[in-house]
């Protein structure tokens, strides 16, 4: 028995989210499916870093899954491509000790959040850039940013459904990178709460719009209320970049 | 009774092409719809630059209607794009002499043609680029565009399912431009028979990897019958980028 990681990207356009449910697609399902089908009819259960929300994208998500197969990894690939459908994309397929769990072995994430500032949509990119056509105080944001790096408690940016009771994170990097009319934000930490990114990324969004100022991050941050905090930004401007699995942290 | 001159942006991949058809979702049915509502019910004729098939995307394609509705060029464009779908964008809407008409006052025309040369293919823009993972020889493509220049009868780079009985057409530029692994071809004529630019882009490529040389798309050209030429590009990497309505030609 050996145990494969995956690294995994999808459009999560057409997709329910990521885990498996009753009712709709999944990514999770559709590579189960996949799996399925070469194990012979076999069911082949999969573990994932985290669940990503319906729209969300992901570039290097990752799966684990254990097989008694004896195919290369570089097999594993063009196997699988060749039997997924076009949103799902494998990148890479690696043998790891049986000690490795996409989920629990995980020592950071790294999201982007990507918008479009243009007055006009581009539409190739609808589903996958938030298009934001307002103007933003970039320095005030960038002030901001600050104030989320290190350990804090993110109740206050956490949805209300979040079922983990320690809401305890980790921030080491969050970077406004500009192209053009593109502004992405690249976040990077020891894991997120349900809905972080996209609750940070709203904030971010009225602090550029002068509604709040940098400085009160600290202070929603310390209320530990999520009503404090603003609207979650929409699900198709975010990214699942990275998930790292090295030995020491930042 | 006033002619209004609309630029469209859309997206081709859930379309059947543009020209409206008894089934399938086209981007003419789509916003006759729309301009049906807009005029209580009552049906509104369209006129395009041309069509576009199933697939092919368009940045600025050109379409023409009449209206006694008293509306003016911005009010337009914000109703029209809040009732059309997702995948078409209103870009400019002008009011115009009632002499212009979108495909008979048209001088010139100009597509690009998307492909993405690396390894991996891009799952965020697989219905927008050609995923063309093959080692090309630019230089010799190059030399083939200059070839396409000019006046020609092309009789080799079309359908022949093209009705049209004069197949002459000129070529006013061709270039390949290159950002990363992105290689656009841009290609501006007269006018462009069916499947003339992916026929044409289709050729480049087997020239680019050695399977034809620059000097054959001379007797190609000659030779007026389509089995000369090389397999048409796929759809989803066309755009029709605008169409020019000026008083003098290049």
């Amino acid at each position: 028995m050996a145990r494969m990681k995956v690294t995994v990207a999808y459009d999560g356009t057409d997709f329910a989210g990521y885990q498996i449910q009753p009712v709709g697609r999944t990514v999770q399902g559709s590579i189960q499916k996949v799996l399925q089908k070469v194990h012979k009819g076999e069911f082949v259960p999969t573990s994932a870093s985290g669940r990503t929300d319906a729209g969300v994208h992901a570039f290097g998500q990752v799966v684990h899954f254990d097989t008694n197969m004896d195919i290369p990894e570089s097999g594993w690939v063009r196997g699988l491509n060749a039997m997924l459908p076009k949103d799902i994309q494998v990148r890479n397929v690696e043998k790891m000790d049986e000690s490795f769990h996409a989920r629990f072995s995980s020592t950071s994430k790294e999201y982007h959040y990507k918008l479009l500032t243009g007055q006009q949509p581009d539409i190739f990119r609808r589903n996958q850039t938030f298009h934001y056509p307002y103007p933003l105080n970039r320095s005030e944001m960038k002030k901001a940013c600050e104030y989320f790096l290190g350990t804090h408690d993110f109740t206050s940016f956490s949805s209300v459904k979040t079922h983990v009771t320690d809401k305890v994170r980790t921030i080491y990097r969050l970077e406004m990178v500009e192209d053009g009319e593109e502004l992405t934000f690249k976040i990077k930490g020891t894991g997120f709460l349900y809905n972080m990114v996209r609750i940070i990324v709203g904030t971010l969004l009225d602090v550029g719009r002068g509604k709040k100022r940098p400085e009160e991050i600290k202070t929603i941050l310390e209320r530990k209320d999520r009503s404090f905090a603003s609207k979650t930004a929409p699900a198709h401007g975010l990214y699942l970049i990275q998930v790292s699995y090295d030995e020491e942290t930042e």
